[in-house]
């Protein structure tokens, strides 16, 4: 089996953006290819981006575990702009992580949610945010770089295409009718969605989940995603899971009690945490992806392949 | 997209075996689909294979908390031999578990290992075990149910396909020279491998790991499986996260002792604990596998597939 450079493979899709750098990198080819760990390494600050502090979450549990949460605006923008409406109304602060299911999601939100004493929400929230799970788009220069493998083929079992877009893992289906393209984040590890009835648009944000386990990805395109976990997903995936049905909690004494969620923007300056996300739209990122799917070293047998899943985003702290 | 029946999916790779039941299944193509717990539900006692008490291990947390793992033979000879001996010998008994990595493994084993003070293993044990983890076979019956895929393929980003083989996700690999397949375990959530260190024939089974995260499909054909989690993981994946390099504890006392681990088979008839598991070579199986692949009711947009670690068997207490 051929490995085909990441750009012939992607070709015929025409999405993959061509990096900044113009020239091959001489190490994709070479005797002893670098490990992700060496090419985070060798990345220079024009390699990482940071998190704008409006796209940031800081949520603080009862017992002072810090989760951050990196918002993505550009693929739901209705649903940010609530969570970023509850959290400046402080209206996170008190609620409580409802839910563990093993292998699956830890969920957090109104313990009251379904009853008449349920917190109000704030003014202005949307109550029936559209399907910001499923956008319709064109093909062009969105993909930064499409995930390959080396059997010829873009290889994934739920979506036509996988493709980091703006530092995102994300999917591509092609709508056969129209030869539109439907585009979703994908529910990779960390990653952070807005929780919903059966009614497909009664997800506010006021109730939201991260993947605790093997990527779920029949909840592409059904449930919106907002973000993912930077730093301290161990304080949600390392819970103790819920024995009621879908792991809620049976008793209200067992919820893991959250003290407040803020904005990084609405902190402080000195106070703000500050992360930077490696940039996907560089041959750095193209050649970490290369690393991630080549090890050497320890490994018999390199996998010669990555799904989108375990690609796994270089993120630190600012000035790392 | 068209959906193809899984038999025409796999007809070119010769590798589904003809399920016991020879009719088409009314309600794979009914209006609405059976949910995954409804073809449960509705499976019958003959649907379902116990668990054999010389292949169920039983580990006992010191907090009393219980992991059942259940071994594979079929897949791992050797190293199964040696855990079987380990644990008749009484050698897992005191040990701990000394690493807790978010989204990659949980690993047990004798804390003093790498030292002089080291626990000995029993008689008996072959410290050189095969590479059962890349076992060449010959394309025929071997494949139980082939994972399919609405896009006329078995997408799989790792392997040339996947299956459930014998009860067990399974990946194969056609060597290009010789036209053979190679066989392997594949590393989904709740699969339990043989630490091994830097030599590839260095695993006993005394150092044991299980996955906690998306499945590290790179392992595959690196590292020998052996068996995976039934029930209890949760005391497992709930674990504090070590804050050592690649999540090893740095502080001994943070470790979770191990109090025993037995073979089933040697526990006094009265006290064995007995599982069953979905057989995978029936119509049942197969109506499940369609069902985890076509979700209705809350989901908007059926995934019309799954990919071979979204399967998850069901695997039951006996009698239930």
């Amino acid at each position: 089996m051929n490995r085909l450079a990441l750009t012939a493979l992607a070709a015929p899709l025409l999405l993959a953006a061509q990096p900044p750098e113009a020239a091959a990198p001489a190490q994709l080819h070479a005797e002893t290819p670098p490990t992700p760990a060496e090419v985070i390494e060798a990345a220079t600050q024009q390699d990482w981006r940071p998190i704008a502090p409006q796209n940031l979450l800081v949520m603080t549990l009862a017992d002072g575990g810090q989760v951050f949460i990196e918002l993505a605006p550009d693929f739901a923008p209705v649903h940010v702009e609530n969570i970023r409406r509850l959290a400046r109304a402080h209206w996170f602060d008190g609620i409580a992580v409802v839910r563990v299911q093993d292998n699956y999601v830890v969920q957090w939100g109104d313990p009251a949610e379904e009853e008449a004493d349920r917190k109000p929400l704030p003014e202005g929230i949307v109550e029936q945010p559209p399907a910001e799970y499923a956008l319709v788009t064109t093909a062009g220069e969105e993909g930064d770089i499409v995930l390959w493998h080396p059997r010829d083929y873009l290889f994934d079992a739920y979506a036509d295409w996988t493709a980091y877009e703006e530092g995102w893992p994300t999917s591509y289906d092609i709508a056969d009718e129209t030869r539109t393209l439907v585009r979703s984040l994908v529910h990779c590890y960390g990653m952070v969605g807005v929780g919903r009835g059966d009614n497909p648009d009664t997800g506010t944000g006021a109730e939201l989940y991260t993947v605790i386990g093997h990527a779920p990805r029949h909840l592409d395109r059904n449930i919106a995603l907002v973000g993912r976990v930077v730093e301290g997903i161990e304080h949600l995936s390392s819970l103790p899971r819920g024995t009621g049905p879908l792991g809620f909690y049976e008793d209200p004494a067992q919820r893991a009690g959250i003290a407040a969620v803020r904005l990084a923007s609405e902190l402080p300056e000195g106070e703000r945490p500050a992360f930077e996300a490696m940039r996907t739209d560089t041959l750095t990122f193209r050649n970490y992806v290369e690393a991630r799917a080549n090890r050497g070293g320890w490994f018999i047998r390199p996998a010669r392949a990555v799904d989108v899943c375990n690609v796994n985003l270089p993120i630190r702290r600012a000035g790392g």
